[in-house]
């Protein structure tokens, strides 16, 4: 097994191009970058648009990102399918490239599925994959599968495959379940991952390992200073900081919103392209959601525009 | 276009070997069954456990029963998925392989997208396969996908592709649903199957198609006569018939209750082998199970029992 990773983790957004195809130089630009601002890469989770991929389309704008050479060692990829031989092969790449972890959804067609069910599912990978090298992170999102991974499951799981089992995403927004999740399992080594930022200061003071946070892609240094300095005198203050540009996100549909403010700040129009069933916002919002992150003296320092993203595919 | 599908229609089950692989001479007989008892195919629905199956299973089991002659023009296969591009690469190879139509899930992972996103998935699949054999039968299964196909959805997509927008699966289970569906649009040309044999009097006789049922797996002839014989003085009894046979099946987990009964008539243990998270009933439940069909007479008249259906692949 690599070394674990602990820290912020951005899930990183997918640029398209006006054919909906990826765009694979201005993934890499933005991948580099969010590296670059202390940030760890959850490719491939529900901001990515994971599910509006195929499985060719994530295995090859992989491929791309470690060509380009990001540190495999930084990458958590969604992994996550409701076929298993599906996410057999997205694990089997992931792990045979070197991924410090993959971060596995529950399959999410099926409703009331039993923890049998779910256990039979994670042992059919782990054991298909057969690789020691293998980290699973348990990816809880009720809100959109309807499928928990119940405390029961990560118990089950623990027992049988040990650190295999390498910890959790908590999507479910509720600190309490987060809490629970540290709580019993974080001193057997199983890192919890909440889902915001907003949580990350509450979480590293009982143990979590960071946040995997849709808004580190817009704002990975904020949320990158949460995670250093929570427990000194400014930590309070850089918490607070981090809220506020997050909750304007949230205010809206937060993949547009997110992809439209790195259209404005890379100048790549196209950036702001979402693949159906999401629908990109509309100038209204969009100047609105401007404002509001102007007045807040929001910047995303460094960010590469249009043509340095070009040198880096060229 | 080719003439469209009406009638009875399974969703067909998938049979698995002892390593989950699919089992295609199983799945060929079945098919063939099920044709032979006048019912119609659509493989790779819910009930098929096609979530479960990776797009490279789904294009090499329908060749496989393309192959072995079974007409393509009775087939509906579902060629819905999360991704435009799976969505796509599986409706061209059903439509240039001649199905009479193709059942399409909404994407399905996403929660609360709004019309104009699934407005847009549609047409960029139909717009992506461009061509003018495609019928497109919407899926609407609410409980599984929690993205309902609405009735101005519908009006929508029809004004905008015509007889492109064949007709739809309504498994909402909701006869006011379904209802609403065939008064709206049923002149229109739009073909609407209500997704239980139950309701399949009724739907008929204000202008409905036939039904897509799960248990017409198990009882086609008994649902086919139904379908024939509904307005006739014995189409109340033959009604009951299959509601009776359904309510059977409809008090357990269906698709392991159906598989392990055609391990039961085929005499092939594996056909009751179900993919994670789905789990098989136990001995316990099977054998009440067949208590429960003995009593009714149930008979599975003709299933191919294990040699003949190896022949048929050897």
């Amino acid at each position: 097994m690599t070394t674990r990773l602990r820290g912020v983790l951005a899930p990183v957004l997918t640029p398209f191009d006006r054919k909906l195809e990826p765009d694979a130089g201005a993934f890499i630009a933005h991948c580099r970058w969010l590296t670059e601002q202390g940030a760890s890469l959850a490719i491939f989770g529900t901001n990515s648009e994971a599910a509006s991929l195929s499985v060719d389309e994530r295995l090859a704008l992989t491929d791309a990102v470690l060509a380009a050479g990001i540190p495999a060692s930084r990458m958590m990829p969604g992994t996550g399918a409701c076929s298993i031989r599906d996410a057999v092969a997205l694990t089997r790449h992931a792990v045979s490239n070197g991924a410090a972890g993959v971060l596995m959804l529950p399959p999410f067609y099926y409703k009331g599925v039993s923890d049998d069910g779910l256990f039979a599912y994670y042992s059919e990978v782990i054991e298909q994959v057969a690789d020691p090298r293998l980290a699973v992170y348990l990816y809880h999102i009720p809100q959109m599968t309807q499928v928990p991974i119940t405390l029961a499951l990560i118990e089950r799981l623990l027992k049988r495959y040990g650190r295999t089992i390498a910890g959790a995403k908590d999507s479910s927004g509720d600190w309490n379940n987060s809490k629970a999740m540290i709580e019993a399992f974080g001193d057997a080594g199983f890192d919890v991952f909440p889902a915001s930022e907003s949580l990350l200061s509450n979480a590293l003071a009982i143990g979590g390992a960071g946040c995997i946070s849709a808004t580190v892609n817009v704002n990975p240094s904020g949320v990158r200073a949460v995670f250093d300095r929570w427990s000194m005198a400014d930590g309070p203050l850089l918490q607070r900081k981090a809220d506020a540009i997050r909750a304007i996100f949230q205010a809206l549909p937060m993949i547009p919103a997110m992809k439209r403010t790195l259209a404005r700040f890379s100048e790549h129009a196209t950036w702001s392209i979402v693949r159906p069933p999401l629908v990109a916002i509309d100038d209204t919002i969009a100047n609105k959601l401007r404002g509001d992150l102007d007045a807040t003296g929001f910047a995303m320092s460094g960010y590469p525009a249009t043509d340095a993203r070009q040198n880096i595919t060229a």
